[in-house]
Order: structure tokens, then sequence, then C-alpha cells
């Protein structure tokens, strides 16, 4: 740790003593996809050379939704995410090893169990924003990931891991892609996502069945090949799925 | 609140002060089957009406998973349970209720951001135990439940959400029936979760395809009817698809 965080955390802590809830603490996994890339959105602290998951702290009297819908705006400017709160996590070690130097009253430096929520974003409403502890908040490829530090690494596989798991059941897309789209260009946010290759026949019948597109009188110009059709989520069914589940197997 | 419970509050507030983290609690829903009924463990303060989950507090030295294992072996006497964290719960006005005529300084009537995890438990090896706080606990039909404090009936309701949906992906069942069962004790398991009927032969179908039932060479004798046919789960075939998954949609 450089010395001018050191100074930002001596500085703050009693600031955040007085405001924030103890023991707890939030962390967002941001994703984001451009140029048929998923992406995640990371921070630095200053000084250091891994890597960190925007994160903060709870208000005495403020909602847990709330401090993590404003934690992400302070980082993002973005207002009105849906965010999925996933998992918390708990261990005794989580994050020793950032503030050993540090005064052992130092705010940042207790333990924390941290409520984790992931995040789907459209990429060009981001403006990442640095904030005092931190040297850099920047997109990064989840193929071609830094070194994480604390748990982080934990964290951001357990949240994709929610987020494959939710493409069972939920629909995906609306904050990810532009308002109009190709089929193909849907596909491949489901193939960044999953990691792998879907099959195109598969993949066009299982989202018509779902009922949350409406195909639009239009077409993408511009390439080589046949213009293909553009889509539009269905706002209403699209929400409603996002309630209620795509598919009931049972 | 009766004088009993305000006078084990005001005895336990220092020692619980020394002992927890501050601001996060665990509740755990508890879920048993027996005689055909889905059913929860519930505890009732001394002197309350209303019923709620049974929880506890995180010890400054442990992780949050062995709390919440801790927690539930202290009022079942059950160990090593399978414990699924689901939710972390966390408005600022969940608790204020119960604990309105206590002194503020009171350990237990800070604002909690609670850890809610829900545990498939075989109903014959649960002991309920009353603690220091409660009067009662006791298990309760899903069906057919008691009013609920603080935020628990939505607590709980999240948790039967969460575990109507982690039977479209995992297993169920493991710690919940005998050691050997039939194929419809089986499926009316899954019809007391879902609270729905389902259809006898896609129900037989799916079931063999998930690849985690072994048939015995014996069968259930003394009813009137052809004897049915006994299973047992595949420990090792249950397990992977705990952990992996059942089936993968994509």
């Amino acid at each position: 740790m450089n010395k001018t965080l050191y100074n930002t955390l001596i500085e703050l802590s009693p600031i955040c003593k007085k405001d924030y809830l103890s023991s707890i603490s939030v962390d967002c996994v941001v994703f984001g996809f451009y140029n048929d890339k998923l992406k995640v959105l990371l921070i630095q602290l200053d000084g250091l050379d891994a890597w960190g998951l925007p994160g903060g702290y709870i208000l005495k009297e403020e909602d847990l939704n709330k401090a993590a819908n404003r934690i992400l705006e302070e980082r993002t400017g973005a207002k009105d995410i849906f965010l999925n709160q996933f998992k918390s996590f708990g261990k005794t070690n989580r994050s020793e090893n950032v503030f050993k130097d540090c005064p052992d009253d130092l705010w940042h430096k207790q333990r924390y169990i941290s409520v984790a929520f992931y995040a789907l974003i459209d990429y060009h409403k981001v403006t990442p924003v640095v904030d005092k502890y931190s040297a850099a908040c920047e997109w990064k490829d989840v193929d071609n990931l830094p070194d994480f530090m604390m748990d982080h690494q934990t964290i951001f596989e357990s949240a994709l891991l929610q987020l494959r798991k939710d493409l069972n059941y939920k629909p995906v897309g609306l904050n990810l892609l532009p308002e109009k789209f190709t089929m193909p260009e849907l596909q491949r946010l489901y193939e960044a996502i999953l990691n792998k290759e879907l099959n195109r026949g598969n993949f066009y019948r299982r989202m018509k069945r779902y009922g949350i597109l409406n195909k639009l009188d239009e077409t993408r110009k511009g390439g080589a090949h046949k213009a293909p059709d553009l889509y539009q989520f269905d706002k209403e069914a699209y929400k409603c799925s996002l309630e209620n589940g795509l598919s009931e197997i049972w």
C-alpha cells in the first residue's frame, strides 16, 4: 500500500465509523458487453497491483438494496440498475492482507461480511469513476482478467456462475444489447456469457418460444450478406418473465 | 414482550456484544417432510404471539457458513446439514417492533442485515431445542402457518420460492425422505414443495433421466395394491448433480 492510500484511509476512518453499519459491506460484479466480449468493471486501489470489485458500505439508515444502487451509481453514473443479489461472503480472513500495515482500529481493517450483487449494464451508459481510494476503474475482458485482491476472484467466479444459471430461467440482454439487435447478436451475447458455441437453430427456436422478442419491420443494412432481421425486447413480457421465470420445468 | 424475555435480553446483551459481529445475523428456514406434508421449523419468543425463524449471530472469529451450521445444530441437534444460503435481508425497519420497549443500547435492538439459509432436514433426526429466548420450537405445516414476527414471513416465502426454483436444477430428497422410498413417495415430496399435482408418467421419466436413483431388488410390502418398487439415491451421482446442476438447458 502506498502513502497516499494510507493517508486517505486514516482520514476517512472516523467518518466511516460514524456513518456506516459495522461488519458489513457490499461488492458489485458489473457485467457489460462490447465487441462480442463479456466485460467486468474492476477497480485498482492506489498503489496496489491486484484489482478488485467496486464496493462500499451501508449507511446506518439505508436499505441494503438502496446502498447497492448508490454504490453502483457512484462508480458508474448509471441509475436504476437492476441488481441481482446472489450471495454473501463471510470467511474470517477475507481481506486481512490488504490492510495488514494499518492500525487495528482502522474502519476498513475490521472483518466484513460482504453482500455481493451482480449487475448487467449497457457498456455505453457507464462512465467509470475513480474514487478516493482508487487509482483506476476500468472494464476488463472476462476471458483475460488481472489478479484479484482479497477474495474478489471467488466473488467474481460465483457471480459468473450465477449469471449462467440464471440464463436457464431469466431473460438476459435488455441492458447489455442496444435497443434493436439481430438474432446473431443476441446469440453472441449468450455465447460470451456461457463461454461456448450454441447451435443456431436451437437458439432461435428457444428464444422465439420465450415470447419476449418483437420482430421489427426493419433489417440491419450494410453487410455483405442478406440483411438480417432486427428485434426488440417486448418490455412487458421481459419484465414479467424476469419476475416469474422463463420456463417452468415442473 | 414479557418480563422473563426482557430480563434474559438485558442479561445476555453485554456477552453478545463481546462475542459477536455487530449488525449482522443469520436466519434459517428449516424444511422437513412428514406424512406427505412439507414442514418448517419455527420458534416462538417468550411472551410473543407471533412465530419466527431460528437464527443467531456470528462469532467474531467464525466463518459465516460455520455460524449457520452451529446455529442450526444448537436448535435441532442435526450435524453437517447442507445449508443453502439464498439471500440477505437488509431493510432498515426489519425488527424494530419486537424490541421497541427495550433500552436503545441493547445488543438485540440494533439494526441487523440477516443472511438467510434454507436447509432440508430429515424430520426424524431433529430434536427441536427451546433456547433461552424462546417459549417454543416446533414444526409447522407450510400450508397452515401462524403469524410471523419481524420480516420472517418475507424470508420464509423467499426460501420456499428459491427451493422451488432449485428443483429445476438441483436434486432434492436425500435429507427429506427415508433411505429407501417408492416413486410415489418421491413424487409426493415434489408435489408438497411445488404445491401442485404432477403428471405421474412425466415425473417418472424425468427422474429416471436424471440418473440419480438406484432401483433396489426389493418392493414395499404390506399395501393392498401391487407392491411398489423401492429406490435409493445414488449418493455419488446425487452429490455430483448437486454441485454441477441436473440439466443444462443451454
